[in-house]
């Protein structure tokens, strides 16, 4: 590997580690422990799988690694907070979408090079990007790790508390 | 900026905005905000600040950037849980400790170059690192940033219920 691989490599590890830790926290759970809150009156685990699901899914065009495959989770996950919408999908479906959409953005950009990753992401236009090279693809893997990272911090307070 | 030199930038803009937020975070509580639980019978926010300051002196050695300037805090805040130990230090002393081993590291590691990033961290020897070369320095500052990041993810729940 060059330089640069090694450390595009660093990340995709940071990244998958993190992914890995939480598809087997949510596949260690029953349906019930699922309804768990992470704190009296806080989120529910159900309502953070949810959310993550919904955000990953939101990389695929944010990268431009692919289309959105639950746009539907959008309205109860990013826009409602936790109990705002009444009916949530069955959690078998949610644990599944995390599964799926985790794999097709692995599939995607595990293969990228270091100058597809330095490119930039699609939130971001031609000229601003000229100015402001740091908004590229590395960017944002490396922010939606910190960001599952910091729900992996919420989601043990409920598992060890059960 | 190199290609490489851009990955180490988008890394440290990561680390730097996630360290800035938790400085901000406990300049803006009182000591007896700092006494909150960030859930009940949890850890309470004066004792992750403390955790969080060992943490990070520790990247000093292990990042091969410096002596370690804080090397009590081990004993109360990483092999001791929460209430175990009775004396904590002040909490002023504590914010201050933050803001300067951080500024400590900052000052060290900002300066790197790709391949100082890709040289060994010091906790693993150099025949290890010859088989396991993703055991650098890079990685260590990636899984510190996710780390502070799960942590800052629980501080959020004892602020918000204040």
């Amino acid at each position: 590997m060059t330089p640069d691989e090694h450390l595009v490599d660093a990340a995709l590890r940071a990244w998958k580690t993190n992914v890995d830790r939480a598809e087997t926290f949510f596949a260690s759970l029953s349906d019930d422990q699922l309804q768990l809150e992470i704190a009296p009156g806080r989120n529910r685990l159900v309502y953070l799988l949810g959310h993550l699901v919904a955000v990953h899914d939101r990389m695929l065009p944010l990268l431009g690694a692919g289309e959105r495959q639950h746009e539907q989770l959008d309205t109860p996950f990013l826009t409602s907070a936790d109990r705002e919408h009444a009916a949530l999908p069955p959690a078998a479906e949610l644990r599944k979408a995390f599964v799926d959409v985790n794999r097709t953005l692995w599939d995607a950009i595990s293969k990228w090079t270091p100058a597809q990753w330095l490119s930039r992401h699609t939130a971001v236009s031609d000229e601003d990007f000229a100015k402001e090279p740091h908004r590229n693809r590395f960017s944002v893997l490396l922010s939606r790790t910190t960001h599952l990272a910091s729900h992996q911090g919420q989601l043990i307070l409920a598992k060890s508390r059960d």
